[in-house]
């Protein structure tokens, strides 16, 4: 699987986990509705700051957020 | 300790340990070599990408290297 897809199926799992929106979770990390959409998407590539933002939003640690996505793309035929 | 200033020492602790030059770690993943040390200094945003490739040349999976991140910023008075 491909990084950022992997990232972006992370992320959503987590907010839906806590029962947030996109926009609630946007708000949250004060970015834009658009972007958190874009992101679970697979079509942004987010940066560290971005990564420790929505990982305290969704309340797990970064490295945590980051093993789920290593998970994914070691788990599967990669496509990248 | 700021964000990009503790991913900074975490990669040039690992690069130093491999005794890897900052020249040869930007050639195997095929970064600039001005880019390397400018993350190094802290003066770089790393995105998700970034640090996969980067962690895969220090021979450390992302998810421990972004723990060591977490560590530092942890374990000091934040300065962000």
């Amino acid at each position: 699987m491909q990084l950022k897809l992997a990232f972006g199926e992370v992320i959503k799992a987590h907010r839906i986990r806590l029962g947030y929106s996109q926009e609630h979770l946007a708000h949250l990390c004060e970015l834009d509705r658009t972007y958190i959409g874009l992101l679970e998407r697979g079509k942004r590539n987010p940066s560290l700051k971005t990564i420790f933002v929505i990982s305290e939003n969704l309340e797990i640690t970064p490295s945590s957020l980051v093993n789920e996505v290593e998970k994914k793309i070691t788990n599967q035929t990669s496509s990248t």
